[in-house]
């Protein structure tokens, strides 16, 4: 089986390394020379268009910054759809909006050209370590024909529904791990200055109905979590910048089906705020700072 | 021991009752003519004030609906405190601001009566089947005391820190806990609006980093939980005026150190639109009806 | 001196017929037949595309409903730029994003074309009567150019700044002003549910540091205002849907250049309640209906 | 007449000041001694309580900080309510929640004592130059009676309705007040960030929808008005703190009618983040400085 892998970043050069240790053939393209370069090292095969890769492969992968370039590579004017052949299989692992997702995959369809989104859960190190999670919007027959490919990446691959619901779930996901974070970012700053230890604090939430993956896995307050970012300056973790992007997503999305979303309007700003104070690469749990004083 | 119990409402009469069928004596007072009845039929000694319970007592408990009957029972006039032997125990399970009990606690202290804060999760149901989870606020020698006594009505009984410490604890999770349910409900009402099935969404919430109580135990969603109020019209549950009630606590606790709690300010006002439109007495999750159109 | 107008709806229609009422000859263009009808019925030129109405243009006016409209029209396959005079003038009153129009500007100057944004306030009534507010975003050459014609159609012709400056002016103005009419609507529901006569209140807002154009022309309360859109069942003012995409540009724009906007990002989120519970065509005032209980 | 007056603070040792100057007697108490001696030394006479000067008045003058001292001195153990003759004449300045001043009218009024809350706007210098605003509830012979008094010591006397409606009107002016300026400031700050020019901004929205009296008089943006408080660093207006204060005030009255103001929650939380941040003596327009980068 013959791989065609478009977007060869830090996401998707660490996710194209395992295919390759898997011992797939992956032809692959990028616009940055140093991704092609690691990824020449690592024994892939460049090409110097995603059309050109396109036509060497029975399945596609793409990871790519956003919509637009998403948009370019399958329907642009040398848009990988023209070159594919029926029966192929597309794999879209970006972070979009569902609906791009959904007019790609009509145009596919009358192409037979089997597609999927899958937009993982992980990050770097989990793109490195073939552990992501995909979120996979397929129908029945592609979605088990895309599991063992995709099993080469991550360890878990969730069927979420038909094409668009990987990012749909996703989307949902980081709305409101964004919100729950900044929740507890609240609530343990406002339980310090009120006195308490933010040990005991964060040890009562934990076994209480507060709990949530932003208080027991990646506590905002130093030192809770010890692998968690805030125990390490906020270095190395998902970035603010990044979650502003799920946002947006978010926003963009319900402004779609005209559906509100209160608090997640109103976090996006405050991701916002962080990132017009300087703080874009932290780990997004630094929101944290806007609830303590400028010394702390 | 003799135990005086002061506040015999839904939650002080259970709480009691599970006193009485341990085998203690108690001395119990009640504005409600029906709430004395209840006690009396269990087995408990009536007394026409506060004072006349008090002055039979090694141990004290309250469980008051606010501040001012808390502060009236201990401090005022005819209060609690001036007929308390030296070296009682008083133990305060109502939940209010930190100060208040900061506040008696001095008073307290200079009469050699010791005292605790240990405010409730577990609501009625908890109270009745003597499963509470107590958030206790008290020195280490206090707590060694106060911890057989609660025993008797709880399950979990959990030292938070000096006294005030278990009044933060509670207000800072119940923070967190109106906030997350708030993020849960937009989060659901989005992707159902986006073409996602509500099971396979909070499969996924409930595998990842958006996972929390609200999603996991009491989703919002109907279904989702099979004994989740969500799945019985938001029957019987923790009602939103209680949820709002604990909001204005944390408002009014921030308020006092100045400290600022964003999200929590905003959705003290969403629980407060739900009350508006007649929804106080539904549980809390309700709060998803913000997202939905009228029909839904 | 001929002009070609491109997008002949509920406002452009009207704009174009106060050219035509001036004695200008005007080739227009729109996709609805219904337009193009009331349009050659107020004699103006029919024509079957835009470059078919550039071609005989001296000035190009476009009023279109969102960016990829005026991009499809300027930059598109057969966009207008490709068949404009050197030396002729185009005025776009399209409320879309800042940059989107400095991105034509910059193709437009390259084929010495002046450009110049100038989105409107004063809605469907100022069009009609030629009474609208212009917002322009040009050098000063162009501006003077632009404003004998756009005299035609407003009253008051406002040189922004440079390309772009219109639009944002606009953004800005209805941003604050989604956000004080949401202010006026919460104040007066809360004085009047206080006990105050809504009439009282109003004066005394109104000789305040409260006023503002939502109090003072515009009030959400029905009877303050006689001509207001709150004192006919908010029917035909500015549609809560035209505000909801307003307050999207603002947001929009915002993350362009990561500029956190608290307030605007949460009421967008409030007039999009609004919309999904079917009010999406009412005047935005009647927000206040989120602050009413349901029988009201 | 015989004026008593409790409080003579930074305004209302001002306030006694004018009525001195008027020629008026007046009885006046302060705990300060530094408010007492300025008194005295205008000419003022000197009592040691509030009832030693309640009881040498026909008319009762109070401008305390917050409704407990307002409680303690009209009704508390040396309340003036218990010394003053029937028929005289009470007229409370300070600004508290509605329900304080309606319940010590309802015992005013068994002793037939009239009473009336008098809220002003001017702050220190409206005080001192005698130009202050009077919000005045009141029944109208009240009204009739207090006017002529109030007039000593400001310009404007509104009459805003029954007793409790001076303070409803105050607290809802500026929960708009704290609302708007936030809107002017994100407005502002985006328009700049996008690349308008602030004054031309400023212009468009003074003369558009968007105007209102932080635009048009106090523009957070510094020198669009010379006079204002951004002009200057921001001092000497009116402080954060006391605008945080009157929004406590709002979103406490709304609680207790059950009333949801959901802008008003969120940006008390605001001005609340910039007392954190050591801000809370600068005037409220700096709420701007939320918006603007660390080094601006």
């Amino acid at each position: 089986m013959n791989i065609a892998f478009i977007g060869l970043g830090n996401m998707g050069g660490r996710m194209a390394h395992n295919l390759l240790k898997a011992g797939l053939t992956v032809y692959g393209y990028d616009l940055s020379e140093v991704a092609i370069q690691h990824f020449a090292e690592a024994g892939g095969v460049v090409c110097d268009s995603p059309q050109a890769a396109a036509k060497q492969a029975d399945v596609l992968i793409s990871m790519l910054p956003a919509a637009k370039h998403v948009k370019e590579v399958y329907l642009g004017e040398n848009g990988v759809l023209d070159v594919l052949k029926a029966g192929s299989l597309c794999i879209d692992s970006s972070t979009i909006d569902p609906q791009t997702i959904k007019d790609i995959a009509t145009v596919a369809q009358s192409k037979n050209i089997h597609i999927c989104d899958a937009p993982v859960s992980g990050g770097t190190i989990g793109a490195q370590a073939g552990t992501l999670t995909f979120m996979v919007g397929a129908n029945d027959q592609t979605f088990d024909e895309v599991k063992p490919v995709l099993s080469h990446m991550g360890k878990n691959v969730v069927h979420c529904g038909e094409v668009g619901a990987g990012q749909i779930a996703k989307i949902c996901n980081n709305l409101i791990l964004g919100i729950s974070m900044a929740a507890v970012a609240e609530g343990m700053a406002l339980g310090v200055k009120l006195g308490i230890d933010p040990h005991a604090l964060a040890g009562v939430i934990n076994t209480s109905s507060g709990r949530c993956w932003s208080s027991e896995v990646c506590n905002p307050w130093p030192q809770i979590n010890e692998n968690a970012p805030a125990s390490r300056g906020y270095q190395d973790g998902f970035a603010t910048q990044l979650m502003l992007k799920d946002l947006g997503l978010a926003v963009e999305a319900a402004g779609q089906v005209q559906q509100p979303i209160v608090l997640g309007g109103m976090v996006q700003q405050l991701y916002q705020q962080m990132c017009m104070r300087g703080n874009a690469h932290l780990d997004f749990s630094s929101i944290i700072q806007q609830y303590l004083p400028p010394e702390a």
